[in-house]
């Protein structure tokens, strides 16, 4: 049960960008741009950035919800996404993408964290300057996101595949649509 | 130096967000919504909550400039500021502020860290339900704001006294002001 009475059953985020539109607002214009809008990072990398910061921070709602956007992006396999959440250095992705990911977990952890080593490592994987921006912005902006919903006790659906239309809508129609009933 | 070549040489998140317009947009307005807009807190408080946050997070351009901010909020005096932050339990705010930091430290380390024993005392010192909320979204977005300056490495002036005048516009023009060369 969450810690305010949000007069609302959405669950997760949207319960409580629907108790607070005014706050909804940027929140969602924020995950919009940073998601979906131009990037050198494909939209469906970013959504595996988001959830693995997610999963590190433990909130449920968060990492389910943006993986299973990611699996959208990626044709609709979960697998693949599970298993970078598990251990992103040992799985069948780029170079470029494990160092970024590199970066996203040190920012997970303290913004401080983020070595020149990290950045060169990135850079020798191929990584330029907006790349390396749009990563640590989205792992800080997880990091807000994540603390939101579990510092006031959000309640998630625990099963996956509750998540699975929510992510197809994330990943193909975004952050900003009509919905019945919200602006989510 | 920072980790990414910004083409201007604005400190803190000023750099980050120049260099960035788009993403710049949505942070702008959610800090003007957040700290700035209706709220049963005053802007003081708020800024008073977002520089202890940042403080934790040894986010040294953050907590100087929202401690500034605060300090103009409160006449221009930083003692009270600067004493909040090393230890805000043992000052002279009241139970309500000093039960909202409670919570808004531990949204810092993890937003699992708020109890229900957390949010009664809360209650008990007076908070209703958008004071609790909206300690908890001010928490999070600086963790946010904190992982951003320091994730990308931008630099920050050391000096206390060259906070001073952003400190007065973030609280009296707010974050949304024209600015020569920037929009921040």
């Amino acid at each position: 049960m969450s810690h305010i009475k949000l007069n609302n059953d959405f669950p997760g985020i949207v319960g409580l960008l629907e108790y607070s539109p005014r706050t909804a607002q940027p929140l969602l214009e924020l995950a919009e741009t940073l998601l979906r809008g131009p990037s050198p990072l494909s939209s469906g990398k970013r959504e595996i950035i988001a959830s693995s910061v997610s999963f590190k921070n433990g909130c449920h709602f968060c990492h389910t919800s943006h993986g299973a956007s990611a699996a959208h992006h990626f044709g609709g396999d979960l697998s693949l996404i599970d298993a970078i959440k598990k251990d992103f250095e040992h799985k069948e992705i780029s170079p470029k993408l494990r160092a970024l990911l590199n970066i996203a977990h040190k920012v997970q952890q303290s913004g401080k964290k983020v070595t020149e080593e990290d950045v060169k490592k990135a850079r020798e994987a191929g990584a330029g300057d907006q790349d390396i921006h749009d990563t640590v912005l989205i792992a800080a902006t997880l990091c807000m996101y994540n603390r939101y919903v579990d510092g006031l006790g959000a309640w998630a659906p625990e099963e996956v595949k509750a998540y699975d239309e929510m992510g197809e809508q994330m990943a193909h129609q975004g952050y900003l649509r009509e919905r019945e009933g919200t602006s989510f």
